[in-house]
């Protein structure tokens, strides 16, 4: 069948072809597909492992700088003095597969923190606090005076369907874009890891010396879980949508820090589970009356 | 717009009925929508909180035998004393948010061992181990002669479908469901994570003493990775198929341990990505030929 072949990836590759066999109904056929690239990360923080994540190569020094800024080990980029890939010893094999950074400051104090909270928020924003108490935010509210016609809603979904370049090809990715609120896309990333594309999107924007992020609204291709709206909410983000639904987490943070939360977004409509103030009816936004709220 | 209130989730429900404001084209309008629940869980070891890990109430116990069983904590249901959720000091509010484990034998290695593997591993299955080189597999191929009719699997999509209880109402929660070789459905777990409800699966075959599963098949409902079939591996499960695309590592992983990956399972079809050798043709199982490869 040729089948049973190693699969080697190569270096950076976001996708590969690989040999797989069709069945439909009863007829069997060989043919090639587009796989989406699963690789694990190492994350050094100066020279030692920190953790290891398991993402789809590509923007990984936004991946890490998104996380470091989530987990609150760094406010902005001037706290970062290196984050670059390792490319390892000299004559070794380069995996690509590994990040180091070098912060300013405190180091011991960064890693204890991260080694805490963040080897495991890695992949699911919690499981790394040892207890529930721990769950709980101690971020503040988000404070934007954002408003989104409902129409924008259908447009940043076209853009979305529009802008993501490996989806379609693997069915295997997530993507993560944000928009400003005329509609404009500023960055999208895909990642294995719905989570993974959120932090590359932040980290951009932390990279880029552009937050906090309270004038944009962010899509993800998903469900919208409780960890994507943490992700949100430390930068600052006042909108949250996503194309799948929403858990009751994801909407218990949506209330208690005001933003608002629209689920299985589609280019026809959306459902509002929280912060519904922010967004406006189109056709009330005639020139002799100010917006009106759905 | 009445969206604002305090969500409060019942203890140990799935899903939950939220309002929410419904936008089609210009029109918005009030309704009800049922959302999957997304709750913390606290696993204590002996009393001590071990970890927390987002869950969706329900099985609870199941889901702590199958990440025990996964991390290679217990080997059977024999090396756990108990496995219950804990009620709470007298007085206090049970939240049903709090598993306590004891084992029989050596805690304080086991503790160990899942401080180093498991905290993170609850979500990711890797991100708690300090360096690739950790991620490894160490565990051998699986061994199981078990051979699948190439229709067994629109009967396995079919039956699943039909048997996910939430999903349909919420559109936010993964399923996992094992399969005899005859089709037969023994057990089928609901959670918003896929690698929860894979846990449930194999902690419910845990927990019923009947392990190792190397004669049936799991089905999930999303997406197949690398942390899927880590857990299908150690519970020596043959056959694994996925809704949705499989990553590169998880076939990988497939190929490096002789498991049969099937993706993009409907039930007009579906795509082999290794181990076709287990997959048997229907057309050629007439009384005088033994089953034809696809």
């Amino acid at each position: 069948m040729g089948l049973d072949l190693k699969l080697d990836v190569a270096n950076g590759a976001s996708s590969i072809r690989r040999p797989i066999v069709q069945v439909r109904g009863a007829a069997a056929s060989n043919r090639e597909d587009q796989i989406a690239v699963e690789e694990p990360l190492e994350i050094r923080l100066g020279g030692m492992s920190l953790a290891v994540t398991m993402r789809t190569p590509g923007h990984d020094e936004e991946l890490v700088a998104g996380l470091l800024f989530s987990e609150a080990a760094i406010a902005s980029a001037d706290d970062l003095d290196v984050v670059a890939r390792y490319p390892g010893p000299e004559g070794e094999r380069d995996t690509g597969n590994v990040i180091n950074v070098l912060l300013r400051g405190d180091v011991t104090a960064a890693r204890k923190l991260l080694r805490r909270n963040f080897i495991a928020a890695s992949s699911c924003g919690v499981c790394g606090k040892s207890t529930i108490d721990a769950i709980g935010q101690s971020l503040p509210p988000v404070t934007s005076d954002l408003m989104a016609p409902a129409s924008l809603f259908g447009r940043i979904a076209r853009a979305m369907n529009e802008a993501q370049p490996i989806f379609d090809k693997t069915g295997g990715l997530h993507a993560a874009g944000l928009f400003d609120a005329e509609g404009r896309l500023l960055v999208l990333r895909e990642d294995i890891g719905r989570h993974n594309a959120v932090d590359k999107v932040v980290g951009h924007m932390v990279l880029a010396h552009r937050m906090p992020l309270d004038r944009y609204l962010l899509m993800v291709s998903g469900r919208a879980s409780f960890e994507i709206m943490q992700k949100a909410l430390k930068a600052r983000i006042p909108v949250v949508a996503a194309v799948s639904a929403p858990s009751s987490m994801a909407v218990q943070m949506a209330l208690a820090s005001d933003m608002t939360l629209v689920g299985f977004l589609r280019e026809g409509g959306f459902n509002v589970y929280a912060g519904a103030h922010r967004i406006v009816s189109d056709a009330a936004k005639s020139p002799d009356q100010s917006p009106r709220r759905v």
